[in-house]
């Protein structure tokens, strides 16, 4: 038997439902055929829907339409940028900032090894905010000089929204000679992104984070940039990308950015004031709870710690309440760890393990903060008992 | 202006229209939300559909649904097995047929650098119908032994449609302890594919070839096999295919191939009905053309040389009549050279560059077929007079 209750869903940072505009360019799209390498007539029609898609991209994001990669989604572009600029480089030093996504820490990691080149790999300090300063990339650069290959420095934090100053960030790197790689999977489509003004080499976007289908994403990629590419085959996107190009798909996440862009600053203000609707009532429904973050960021995330509450234990009590959110980022949900974002940010790890995100979306609505303001308190009740019974059976068993 | 006149589209091989049944599965998964990695109830339910994927895709092609690793399409899945199984192995000898997709090609000439620990890569002869016998295995292990670590055979030629015996090329080699990779892009839903009694490693697949998205596909991966990922990040799949799974692609390939399979048997005996309708009548308009392959292969694809004609002038000539087809491999079709696979198989660079792909699928009629074979004797002979001048001119400027 089915609940026919209404799911509350705030999880917008995980993917965010496919916006009917993207589901009917996607469709129509898709009704037509053409593989977008041919040279006939189905062919030149699917290529020219993707330079459309490639210009109205670049036009919302302050790019030339030759510098976009189409790929299969944030992790590959992710991947792309770090293992390619990286790779192409001479330098052998490549700093990442700890609060990264994993697409941006692993693939760093795999620069360790033979395969990636044995780079020197450096993470980078955040501060309370999950950020790195500029100031710590310019003790870098003090340090090793033109040694440097690659600082990768996301726009807009996963987990906990916060915004870093990235600009500020890729000067001094810049300045050295080195690459710059932002990660702006969460910022693309919620707050105004130009690449042009960041400054940096390259950058990433996921269409499913804000409307667009799963599966299909771009790297912005200085027309200068020196980069080695990460799969081989048929030589599309300029050598960089090989594979058929996904046209339905890249046509459906340019009208999703289309429609996302127009409605951004109405949606900005809109969820801010919902998100701060939902900060405040929970902080008056749940004693002691903390707010992770804060200062310039996005308008959908909220992350708060429960102190004493294990962060699972309040989804599953959430969830049974028709309440969907999450402890961070949904790729390592099934993963018991503490938040590395909270961790790097400063938080211990108790604290880091009774967070929860809660990310609000085009489709949020009063009713949905409410019904969570609603259901957290007795929740984090629950969740708090449950997790000082554990405590004591743990104390009890050692 | 736009032409009313009907397209005849035969480049079903380059990609195939996405089936009805199949764009409607992907709009019903996306008008629902929910990462499969989230615990929530909407992550559990597109899990849950992920799983079902899985299982029809499993179900069909005779493996085990654990075998099955979803990725953006043909080319990462060839990627993953070529270098993720090769760089697994201690061994440092990897065999690829010469008349391979460049995804397995690019791949495996990747593994000759210092990223991809400059394998010894062979490139294995094939015969005229572009397929390694199992004899150059056979002497291939006896020479290296155990020092092979991968071999790489098609089981339908993507520009030929001859199909290999891949059971029998992999026996000797995995007797050895090598890893046996099959590109099965081609062959999957057009003829009976068998993981488990092909005897191989792994085998990928793609699901705009079979009327499915554009942007998915998957590598079959025997469960006991060693390999490296080649992407990181969240860790999806097994930890093989970092990424958001994308739920309505890998539900709407699911319901391609189910209705591919379903119809296979009546489909392989109308279109190879067809294909010979196009052959004899192509034979009987145009005088001294030349069927490449024959022998075992797909219902779909007829590959002819047209002597003293140039493959892409008939391309052109062909579109403005409204009949769609290619030279080769779309992938390359930008590209103007000769077919690696034509020339691998011991034509001529003159029969190569001479040369159509006429690829028929589940949208192609009768009428397709006679339009083609009325607009390739005019083509064909506008062709060869423009060769003949263009061979004149060069002379003269020689």
């Amino acid at each position: 038997m089915r609940t026919t209750r209404p799911v509350h869903y705030l999880d917008h940072a995980a993917t965010t439902p496919m916006r009917p505009a993207a589901v009917a360019a996607y469709t129509e799209a898709a009704s037509t055929v053409g593989n977008a390498s041919s040279l006939h007539g189905s062919g030149r029609r699917a290529r020219r829907r993707v330079e459309e898609a490639r210009e109205l991209l670049a036009h919302h994001l302050g790019c030339r339409p030759s510098e976009v990669v189409f790929t299969s989604g944030g992790t590959e572009a992710d991947n792309l940028a770090v293992i390619g600029l990286a790779t192409a480089s001479s330098g052998d030093v490549v700093a990442v900032g700890a609060a990264e996504h994993h697409s941006v820490l692993d693939a760093a990691e795999h620069l360790t090894t033979g395969r990636g080149g044995r780079k020197d790999v450096r993470v980078l300090p955040v501060d309370s905010r999950g950020a790195v300063s500029a100031e710590t990339v310019r003790d870098l650069v003090g340090e090793v000089g033109p040694r440097l290959a690659l600082v990768a420095t996301m726009l807009a934090n996963n987990e906990i929204g916060s915004i870093t100053d990235v600009a500020a960030v890729a000067g001094p790197a810049r300045a050295v000679g080195a690459s710059v790689h932002t990660d702006a999977v969460q910022a693309v489509g919620h707050v105004p992104v130009d690449f042009e003004s960041l400054g940096v080499t390259s950058m990433s976007l996921s269409a499913h984070k804000f409307g667009g289908p799963l599966g299909v994403g771009a790297l912005l990629l200085d027309r200068g940039a020196e980069i080695e590419p990460i799969g081989f085959g048929g030589g599309q996107e300029r050598d960089l990308r090989s594979g058929s190009v996904d046209v339905p798909g890249v046509v459906a996440m340019a009208a999703a950015l289309d429609e996302a862009v127009r409605e951004m600053e109405s949606e900005a203000r809109r969820l801010s004031g919902l998100r701060d609707r939902l900060m405040g009532g929970v902080r008056a429904t749940v004693p002691g709870v903390i707010a992770n973050g804060g200062g310039d960021r996005l308008p959908g995330i909220a992350n708060l710690t429960f102190p004493g509450c294990s962060g699972e234990s309040l989804i599953l009590l959430l969830d049974a309440a028709g309440i969907e959110c999450s402890t961070g980022s949904a790729c390592t949900a099934g993963v018991a760890e503490p938040s590395h974002v909270l961790l790097a940010a400063g938080a211990g790890e108790a604290a880091a393990r009774s967070s929860l995100r809660l990310s609000l979306g085009y489709t949020t609505t009063e009713d949905d903060v409410d019904a969570t303001i609603a259901a957290l308190g007795p929740a984090a009740e629950r969740a708090r008992v449950a997790g000082l019974g554990l405590s004591r059976a743990g104390a009890g068993a050692s």
